[in-house]
Parts: C-alpha cells; structure tokens; sequence
C-alpha cells in the first residue's frame, strides 16, 4: 500500500499535533517519538512513507572506519536504497552522543529526492548537514562517526525509534513539534479529517486570539461550527 | 498578600539569577526550576503571582477527548480564572513527551492578560503558541494532547513544577536563564535589593569588561564601590 | 610540551567530526564530550590547551556567597591564573542545574585572551555571557551560582568533564558539534591528517552534492582521490 | 463505594501480574506502578483501598525538624487517620534518596491495622520499619528524613504514585512483583474473574513445568481448558 | 560453528569478571550487560550460545492479549525453537517495567533444557519464575504482560540487550556479577585462559587473604608465580 | 583532627537515618550518598574516617591491564597506604557499570584492618568480595575492571561520592540505609546527641509498637519524655 498523492497532499495540510489527536481518537496514545526534533527550522512539513534502518551497539573487532567502504555496508546501501520521497528512519537506541549521519550521507539523500531523515540519535557536521535543504530530525549535532558505538545491522525492518515502533511503509510526518508515526492502514483514514481539523482550529486560534471565551468555542459548540463554516 | 506594583516593577528589573542569588543569601538553595526554558526569546522578564494547576498520569477510561468539553474540566476552568497578570504554573511531572497545553490556549490567556505560562512539561504547536506574544516557560514542543498522558487534577494547590515547590501567591520570574519562585512572603524584601544588586552588576561587567581585575571588582572592594556610587 | 602555532592553525581547519575520526582511527573512541555545546552559534573553531578546574559538591557550611570573596577562591584563581589561549574546563559532574560561572567572569576570560570555556553545567546569565564574544560550550543557562551545588576544590589537575578525561595541556577543540579532546602527545601527529581530510570531505561533499553516488565516491576510490588532487 | 470482603478476599487470590493483565483486557495499560518494591519478601499480598498523602518539595523557611510536632502536619495527621484495612500511598515524586516515613510511623501503621505503605520513595530505618510486619513497598532504604527534600502537602487527594495515578479509593494490591492500581468501580468486576485466572495459570505452570508444549496449553485450547475443569 | 564441550566446561570454571577481563586484553570495552543481574542466586554459571528474540515498541491495535495464541508469534515461536543448551536473550530496550516473560514461559524453557533467559528488561510472576530453576537474568520483577508495551518482531537477527551487540550464535556467561557477551569467534581462544586466570586468582586470593601484600602478589611477580604452579 | 575512641564508640550507636538527622539540625540537607548500599546485610555500622581515592574515565592509550602492576598506581597505592581503621572512598561518578575493585582487592583492605569501603560505582566478584567480611558500600555488582572505564588519577583529595562531599578526614558511617559524610570538625559534637537520639528513637519504637498515639509521642512531649527518662 503506498501513499497515494491526495493522502501526502492532506497531510502537509495538518500538524503533527493534529495528527497524533486523530491517533488519540482510534486508541494510539503513544504515536509521537520522544526526542527527535528539527535540526533546522521545517518550512513545510515533512511527509513520507517509513525506509527503516536498525543500529546495533559497536563491536571494536568489526566496526571501524574501513567498514564504511563495503558497498553491502547496510547504512550506504540503505541511502542508496531508499526510494524518492520517502523518510529514512534509523533506529540509534536512543544515543544522542554519536552520529545516525553526517553532512555528506544527508546531501546524498537530499540528491536521491529523499523526504527527510528521522533519527533518536544525534547528526555531525550538524550545521552542514543542515544546510542540505534536507528535513532532519534527530537528537542533535554530535561529532562522533557511527561506528564508534553503532552497527548498521540491517534495513527494511520494524523498528524502534524514539519510544515509537516504525514498520517500512508506515508514514512520517515531522514540524516543528517533532515527528509522529501513521501506521499504513490509517494513513488515507486520517488525511481528511486531520486536514479539515486543521483548518477548524486555525479559525478557533483567531476566534480565541480575538476574544471569544473557550466554553463554546473550544471545543466548538453548535454556533461556532456554524459560524465556522460560514468563514 | 498581593504583588504591589512596587515590587512588580523591581522585580522586573532583577534577572533571575540576582533574584537566585537574594533568595540563596536567605538560605533557599532550591527557588530555580530545572527544566521549563522559555519558548521564544523573552522581551522582557516575565513577572507575577502563581497561578497553579495540577496534573496527575492519565487513566485511559476517564482520559480522552470528550473530557476536555466540560466546563468543569480544571484545565479549562482554571484558563478562564487565573486573574490577568497572575502567571499560570503547571505541575506536569517533568513530563517533556506531552502537551501541557496549545497554541488555542496560550492565545486565550494571552487574550486574559495572563502574565506568563510555566510548565515542566511541552507544549504543543509550539511555534503558534510562542506567536501569541505569551511568555511561555516548558521543556520544548510536544504534539500530544495533555488527556494522552496527563489528568487534570484540580487547581489553586500547591504543587511540584520543575523541582520546586510552588504556593498560590508565590511569585514567579523568568527570564532567558529560566524560572525562579519567590516565596509570597519574601518578595517585598528582595525586590529592592535585587534591582541594587542588578545595577551593580551591570557596572562592575562593564568595568570587568574594560579590564578591571576580578580581585578588588568581583566581588567589589570599598573603592569600587565608591566608584560605583559615583557612577 | 606547548601547542604550536602550526598545529594550532591546522586544528582550526578541521571541524570535531573530522579530528573524532582521526582520534577514533588511533583506537580512542571516547573523545567527544557529552552534554556541553556552543551558547551561541561559533564564528570559528576554539582551539587552545585544557587549563583545568574542579568542582565537588557543595556543603551548606563552606559554600555560600561570602566564599567568592576570597583570593584563594580556585575559581577565581583560576580565571586569573589561566593562560590566555587556552581554554579554562570546568569539571561540574553533569550538573545542569547549577552555573559553573555567570557573565562578569566570562568578560574577564574573554579580557584576557582566553581561547574559550567548557563546563558540562550551566552558565549563569547565560544571554550577557554569550555577548562577551567568548566561545562557551557548557549545558545550557542556569540560574544558580556555583556555590548553591558546587564547591571550587582545585585546578590544574586531571578532571572528568562531559564523560571524557581531561589533563592539563590536552587540546580542546569546539565547533557548532560540540567538544572534542585531543590528548597533547596527539595534537602535533593529527593536525594536519585532519585539515586535510577536511579538505577532502569539503570536496567530497560537493561532489556528492552535485549527484556523485556514494560508491567509489565516499569513501573515495583512485579515481575520485585522483580527481581531488585535480581539483 | 467501599471494598466489600469477598473482593478483597478474592482479590488475595490474584497475582499482580494477573491483575495488571485483567485491567489490559478492558484498555488499561498503566496500572501498574514503576518502581514500588516490597521492602521484604511478602508472605501474602496486601490488599486495601488507597488513601493518598501528597508530598511537594521542601522550601528550607518551612520544612525544618521541627514541623513534625504539629498536630495538624498532614503527615502526622494521615496516619492517625488512614483507616484500617487500607493502604497508605504517598507520592514521593519519584525521590529514591529521601524517607516517605521510618520505622517509627511503620510501628504505628502496623499497630492501627493498616493495610500497608506504598511510596514511590524511600524508606527510613528500612530494616526495623520492615520488622514490624507492615507490607512496605517503595524505593528502598534511604536514611534522611522526609523534611529533608518533602513538604507533605495535605491527603485524601487524587496523586501520582509510580507514574500511576491513584484516586482515594482505588483498591491497590501489592506482592513480589510490585503494585497495581484497580480503579475503585472495577474491583468487584475483575475479582472473581482474576482469581479463576490465577487457578488456571496455576494448572497451566504445573502441565508446563511437566512437559506440555506452549501451543494449544498456554493460551489454552478446549481440551487444555477442560482438563482443567476436571483437574 | 557450535560451541565444543571442551569451552564449554572451560568457561563454567570462569567467572564473567574474568571473562570481561580476557576481552578487554583483545580490545572489546564493551562487553558486559548494563543492567540484566540474576532473579535467584546462580547456582553455577550460565552458559550457552545465544538465541536472540527482538522486541520492539507496542502498537495498541496490534499488541493485545490475543496476539498471543497466535503459533507463528514470534515470542511463542522462539520459546518452542531455541534449541536445548543455548540461552534466549531478549532485546526489551532496556524498559523495566514490562516483563519479557513470565513464570509458564520459564517453565517451558526449563523443561526445554534451555540454559537461560537474559533479558534488558522485567520478569513478571518473578518468584515463580526464578523457582523453575531456569537462570533468569533480567532487570527484576514487573508484573504487566510484555503486550503492554512491546510487540515480539522477530528472532534470530543481531540485537541490543543490555548495550552490548549480541549475534546469534555468541556465547553468553551469566553468574552473580551478571553477564558476558563473548563473540562467536573468540570463544575458543578465550576459554582456555580465562580458566587458568580464574585458578591463579583463587589462588592469589588466598595469598592476599592470608596477608600478603598486593606489590608481587597482585599482578604476580616471577616469585609468585612461581609459589602458584608449585601450588 | 583524627576520631576519638568515645566519638567511634558512640557513633557505632547511632544509625545513618539519625546522624542525617543530627546533621539537617545543624544545615546540612546534603549528608546522605545516593546510590550506595550495602554489599551484605551489615552486622553493625562501619564507622571511620575518610581516604579518598578519585577515578576519572579511562583512555584508552593510557589505562589497559598492564596499568595495574605500577606500584605507583594510585588505586594499588592507596590500598596499601589507607591507614587501618579508616574508609577508603572511591568517586566513581556513578559509573554501575564498571567495578571500583574486585575481591582481591577487598581481600586486601579487609587484612590490613580497613574499616570498610565506599563507592559510588560497581564491585566485580562482588559475592566474594562480601565474604571477606569487608563492609562494602557500592552500587551492586559490575564484573569489568576499573581501568575499562576509569583511570585513577589521585588519592588524599577532596571528591564527590554519591552526589556528596567527601574531604579527607570526614567521618563516614554506612548501615542497612547507607551512607552518611560528617564533616570532620561535627563528628565530635553529634556523636554523643546522635546516640541519646537512638536511645530514644528505641524507647519510642517500643512505645508506638505496643500502641501509644503518635501525638504526644512522637515527637515526644514532656510526659512521654519523663516516661523515657525513668526507663
């Protein structure tokens, strides 16, 4: 099942916020990752489907620099791997003191056509990387190379990543709020409503902003829809 | 006991350190929250009495969306109590993976008068929140709705918020280091020497500034007190 | 053995990533600090020698403002005893709560030519301290004064800080990534592999920008290696 | 809507991981709390309706030594009036280096028929205090007095406790495993069926533990389930 | 390659201290669990190839009580798999709260002739658990089913327990001090010595317990070595 | 100052929980390590005077096994120069990962009459190290040697232990509840009030066990204390 033009359309239009509530509403209350926030300022959200990468811990017997030169190397093939549109998604364990990536893997990605890149662990060369144009998503610059406490050990696999599981083809959406997990089959459930939720709260922000009290406007009563759909 | 305009003004001239620093001479080692950081650059420090509304960990049977419609609900009523230039405080556990409130919100207490918003918690649609104009003291974004992990208690307790104690009536400061809670029945008598100790402080940067030696300046001896009188 | 001027320069075209890798190729891989980053985005690297001082909790019946006065203070003996052009490092324990020192001290560092400040704590005032010019890598801002947790025990000998050792005379060296340390018997052997494999990478990148895939370009193959030296 | 005997008594029959496992089948993940361990091993489990003392932290002007000789400290006064056959629960906010209480107040609990201690904190004289045969579960020992880092706040009030939150009234059961919190209107409901579990498990470990494979014994099939009832 | 008889009785005569030690001359830093400690006091170390089962973050539409009468779940499935003599090792990311398994499960693993169960995470039913005789190793009890907050995804890739990378096919060693990772390939050469520096150290303890001093004796000089092998 | 056979003596009476107390009477809210425990049950408080030892993390260039057989190693150095009677402090930053020393090692301290050991990390061989009979207060057991993460810088310097001050010459008292620093010049005067305080402690404990009301008790007022006084 992939994400369909209309469904990717609809969720540019609403917030992570919004989204995870839509969750809420279905019984998924932990749909947001705890830690992985914007490296740079998002100018639109980012949206795609979930290209999953596990890291294992480090063993110094077989990671070092000179793995990273094997073409079977599963974070470089995963880059090279992972089609257009979608977010890459590594699960780092949580480790905010060593790098998912640096500058010179995000420019790959942002060449490739990728929609972003999603870690619970820290990015180097954070500013460049950054620089990119590439939406990332992670725990902060950190210096360190992956190898130094990560294995890449495999892609294509459910993962965990920031308190969250991420199942291939699952859709990502991040602002500046941080990133929420869609599982697949509710992705094109949600779009709509998440959208016109959207578009409601933006007109209860400027009815609140110009005065109107919460009882009756947020949640809306009956004369606030209709008010609303008179706008 | 009510914050006169007296000590609202000095207050708002001492930066929350110097007021640590008035509260530590007093033996209060622990007046400054760990954690609630201000959303937007601060204008201004934040100033007023303490407002305080509690959360508890949610229940998935009494904690959902529908809850948040009631007019009793305590987070709700006590956004439309907390008199104008009083501060909303929120005991959210240090919880930083959820809301302790929105954007919708934060406009209706900006909208109130309300003089700040603190919380050792997120908030969400952080960007839009700070956009109010509303001093907001938290942990940083959070999408999730404060129903996903919170209970909203009751409010007008005492409560725990980053660390510290908070009493209604306290009052709080804060500023680009943070957030400091004066005990109510000491904020006449530091408000004073706060604002002396700032102006010192301003005097004796520039003067370390332009190369005064710290022995003799920092702390100041009689003839650099002397020139600051002067000054 | 004394930083030269060769070395020092050749650090600063390398970025903490890059002298990571360098440190990690020669079996350290506990090098970068954890915690402390730049308080203001760094115009350029810091670089200078580690100038040590230690901090142990405090104790209510030694450690209160009175002390600071003191001329045999090691904090403040330390900020006047630091050589200019190095970096005065604070072993603070993690603490973030608590200022390892404020603004007027950081003017007086930065008056005397030091290279920069690391702390893995808080700085006080923390806005001011950043707008003396000098380069501060520590938690974040934090209202307390030292001694409201913190005890000045001595300087100048090896310390903890940000979860790495420190001694005497290693080289510290900061960007927007953070904090790496170089042990001194290091610096001379890495500087130059590490401005030039910043060269390198800063080509790399570019290639990779403009659409080069990764194989046979990251790592380069002869032919892309051959295409640098042309470039 | 008080704890009638037959629950209680069927309530004793259940294990805490079979109680958490009836609250998952109707939506409740969390309630069971982190932390809470019983200070000695249990020889039945404890089982009572909560009643809920809330601590806040400590203001150095007003939690001193002598506050505890105040009739009306709510500390004090909780445990003259917890009535029996209940369970003291004191939200400790998580501090494991505190005491929510020591051996002397667990004396007295003990001696008034209380149910037992549950804190999501320390425990003074932790050793005597488990001497006296009153259920205790909290973080473990710690040696310095509640004033020390706690200013209990008042009792009878909805808390958190062990991320949990615990209204007056919850029936709470405690055994090796930790501490669940049943929400008082579904007591009567899980009872019965909790405890018919526990005697199904206990059938099922003994044909485990004899050689029967997983599959079609745990979970059970029909014929499983009517060995059982002839069992 | 399988683990020989021969290294097998080899490193039961070792401790994982020992262990640890023999890796750490071999370069591996990194070798021993952060957390997973015996529920019962070993009688005898553990030892045996590592079967690792994967779990990842809960979803609630997926994750209920239910999914586990499924044949092909994969925790069900790995239980009825691991072969007799290998340890099943779980990678609950460190979660305390939750339980990998629970008595019935150890059951099964014991009556299988497993050779134990490590898991960075809790074991519910915990005494009875401990009571089947099966060496479990984990973060202590925690009564809620694994469905809570987990979702079983696979066994039999390389995982993260406890920090460490554990492939399928290493050799874990679990005794009171916790446990080792030993990788596939080293298993051999280590056994050997880790044997012989388990009898030296025995030795030198009594020597030091008889009151011979650590210079010479700890590490032993030639003279003491000697004393050894003529022991 | 060195400690007096009467201040031991009557320390030896008093428990941690009531010298924490004795020293919150005087100011000092911060006496009590956190972390550290006892090893085994204590048959009676360790009670001596402070030798510290300070670790900071390792290098891997500088701290391998070989580092150990240096008799000028600090940690070999200060086992064999700890006078009898005295406790020897291990500032290990928290490290529970990684042991301070070993059984060896506790074998040694143990023969040359060391009163005990304190550190806030782990201990390797920690069941053996128990059966010395050295009082041994850690962070439980950790099998791998210091030097894989620490490296011992000094010894006979103030440290942090357990988020406490330790200045060499503190007296240190460890029971069931762990540890408590007196600073040196308090020792004598809260020797003899610490044990009168136990006295009383035990007559009260006495009294609320065989049912007096906690008002009137404890705290104790003038008839409960005539009451005692005749006992």
């Amino acid at each position: 099942m992939s994400l369909s033009e209309d469904t990717r359309r609809l969720l540019t239009q609403a917030s992570v916020a919004t989204l995870a509530t839509q969750l809420l509403k279905r019984g998924l209350r932990n749909s947001v990752m705890l830690g992985p926030a914007p490296l740079a300022r998002p100018r639109q959200p980012m949206v795609g489907e979930a290209f999953t990468l596990r890291y294992i811990p480090a063993r110094e017997d077989i990671d070092d620099i000179a793995a990273l030169g094997d073409r079977e190397h599963p974070q470089r093939k995963a880059i090279e791997t992972v089609p257009p549109g979608q977010v890459l998604v590594v699960d780092c364990r949580g480790e905010r003191g060593v790098a998912a990536i640096g500058a010179i893997l995000a420019a790959r990605l942002q060449h490739r056509g990728i929609a972003g890149l999603v870690a619970d662990g820290g990015v180097r060369d954070a500013a460049e990387a950054a620089s990119t144009g590439l939406p990332v998503f992670c725990l902060g610059p950190a210096a360190p190379a992956n190898v130094t406490r990560h294995h890449a050990a495999d892609f294509g696999l459910p993962i965990a990543c920031g308190g969250v599981a991420v199942y291939p083809g699952d859709v990502l959406v991040g602002d500046a709020d941080g990133v929420v997990v869609i599982p697949a089959h509710l992705a094109d459930e949600i779009a709509a409503p998440a959208a016109e939720q959207e578009r409601l709260e933006a007109f209860l922000f400027r009815e609140i902003s110009a005065g109107a009290p919460l009882f009756g406007t947020y949640p809306p009563d009956d004369e606030t829809l209709a008010r609303y759909r008179r706008s």
